[in-house]
């Protein structure tokens, strides 16, 4: 294996288009939507009272425009963009050990979220046998989940000395192959998919109604700026690696409640911060960010920067998803769209450095959630 | 004003057409959903628990085949078919007495439901005042929503009597015009037009993804059956109409909650009921269908009959839309689905009159309820 530097070296656009070339026959092109009530809503000043208690209290508040256009991994196989990454780490395996021997080992990975149905989704599409390590308190349907698309589940503690222990197990008895939820090479690459067919169907759209745009007129030539959730950041990392060859500025999103917003804290102290513990509704972004990712995520070169909502911010996003768009989304969907919505000083720059505003790109990362879930939020 | 036996003979799919020609530049073409997951579960037989202390308990389950196609009206503008109608109804008024008349004396309707945002946005985009009376107990943000569009909103009572009253009042005024809910020609065609577009979105689906359709390998002609809400009737009546020259069979749903399946009960007795006292979670079904609604809907050569489900059965298939479509939908949209999945009778009679299974047209009616419904709905 290849040390991180090089691994970093080549993550590069042409590795995204080469993962696209191989997955795409198995996944969806998730629809690109559009709503003209959010772009007004956050084209809209907040409230001088929404800023209290803010480091902007006091101060004008910022008048971004944006035009959003958002693309619909709640609409992905398994419900999020994770079926990206985990039939490209795959493949990939199959492409380098052999069918026979891929096969014949099966593989493995430790998640009790949309990874692990992503992988079960891929293993089973490509007849190779898949363990999911699951902590034992993972909620049944999750579980369920998993073994409807044919993958063994097999048990842990919660600590990851004991999810490991567990992983440790299973490979000696099968020689299983892990497949890691995000901080790996080819997992970055396949979840970068989603921000080259976002910037394609942007064109499209564009193209087509040219008053979807906020550069009416002009040629369209790419979105001016993207912004995805950031968790172990393997989704935020592969679209920073589409995008660094093009104007397109990324951002990421993350909650900041109980410090899930570890990507944000360590770019700011200077260092990846290596562990979180936060209960935040957007439970997708527990984790703190890997260490492939956060190489790229903290490239000033590639990188725009990360920026944090409050719980209450998120519900916010999410029910305006839910009511206006009638789309439904998780909560760690819309930690973007929230960041676009109510971070002061995430609007004061746009407002700052586009005076026309922006077309800006908001991944909907998934929408696995329960009406009992939604119910939870909103009472 | 013709009769209603005249009226009823000209509500021909050709007036449908024409109502298509003037509403197209207003309304959206919705999009035409299919979902795999939902389709399986609809053609796995029921357990026999599920049919305990019905009339067909101890039966054997029947076991019909169906090829869902989900016409999302949750999508049209201000979130339910009823933007159709309401279009309509102004225009052909336009027509009908000059744009100066109509703009002189406006219009009027009675509703707290989705007829008066449409009308609402009917008439500012035509340029027309518009007088809604609502009842004072109306929810804030529907009365926020219908004044959003530039509505002039009445409060009065909530009986008939009382809302007539203040309707009569306001026309004495102003001259408003009435454009009424359900129970009019002009409505019915338009409604219909959903009709004409799932028709032909299911032909074009079809010829590009034979897989999609239970009669794989056939040229497409038109769907097998269609299913929609029953409240007032002006959507089934004008999709029955629609249809009325084509093999489709079309079935009527409702809610049996409190005797909200008026038109069952009524078609079932040989008579219209006039009066319902139900609060159905189906809010959009609490009406009595009208008089020339139930002209077309009663008359065997063109409509199917029409079947009812419970409060559990409309919340279970809410809960699969929502959770594995990831669509968003109010009650009243998914009692046809609740009685494709759950109504005995209906799938007896599916699986009885069609060996093959049937391509199946499902319209979901509107998409307008907010995350703390869902909350209290699920909780």
């Amino acid at each position: 294996m290849a040390d991180a530097a090089t691994k970093l070296k080549d993550l590069t656009p042409s590795a995204v288009h080469s993962a696209y070339d191989l997955i795409k026959p198995y996944v969806h092109r998730t629809p690109l939507l559009t709503c003209k009530t959010i772009d007004k809503i956050a084209s809209t000043p907040q409230s001088p009272e929404a800023l209290v208690g803010t480091p902007f209290e006091g101060h004008t508040p910022a008048q971004p425009k944006f035009r959003f256009f958002f693309k619909c991994e709640n609409y992905q196989r398994i419900g999020a963009f994770k079926a990206r990454g985990a039939f490209h780490g795959l493949i990939r395996l199959i492409e380098e050990l052999g069918e026979e021997e891929v096969k014949k080992r099966g593989v493995i990975t430790h998640s009790s979220g949309n990874h692990a149905q992503a992988l079960a989704l891929a293993a089973s599409t490509l007849n190779v046998p898949a363990y999911i390590v699951m902590p034992e308190i993972s909620t049944p349907s999750k579980v369920s989940g998993t073994r409807s698309h044919g993958a063994e589940v097999i048990f842990s503690g919660s600590t990851s000395t004991e999810r490991e222990a567990v992983v440790a197990d299973v490979q000696a008895k099968t020689g299983a192959l892990m497949i890691p939820p995000y901080d790996d090479f080819n997992i970055i690459c396949g979840q970068g998919t989603t921000g080259l067919e976002l910037e394609g169907q942007y064109i499209e759209t564009v193209r087509e109604k040219p008053h979807l745009s906020i550069h009416q007129g002009s040629e369209p030539k790419t979105l001016d700026a993207v912004i995805t959730p950031v968790g172990g950041g393997g989704l935020n990392a592969g679209v920073t690696t589409y995008f660094s060859d093009k104007p397109t500025r990324v951002f990421g999103a993350e909650p900041s409640f109980e410090g899930a917003d570890d990507c944000r804290r360590g770019l700011e102290a200077g260092e990846r911060i290596t562990t979180v513990k936060s209960l935040t509704i957007a439970d997708g972004l527990r984790t703190p960010v890997g260490v492939l990712n956060w190489m790229v995520i903290s490239d000033k070169n590639k990188a725009g920067g990360v920026f944090a909502v409050t719980e209450e911010q998120i519900k916010a996003a999410m029910r305006l998803v839910l009511e206006r768009m009638k789309v439904v989304v998780e909560p760690s969907a819309v930690v973007g769209l929230a960041v676009c919505l109510f971070n002061e000083e995430f609007r004061r720059l746009v407002e700052s450095e586009a005076k026309d505003g922006w077309d800006m790109g908001i991944v909907f990362s998934g929408g696995n959630t329960t009406v009992e879930k939604i119910g939870m939020f909103f009472s």
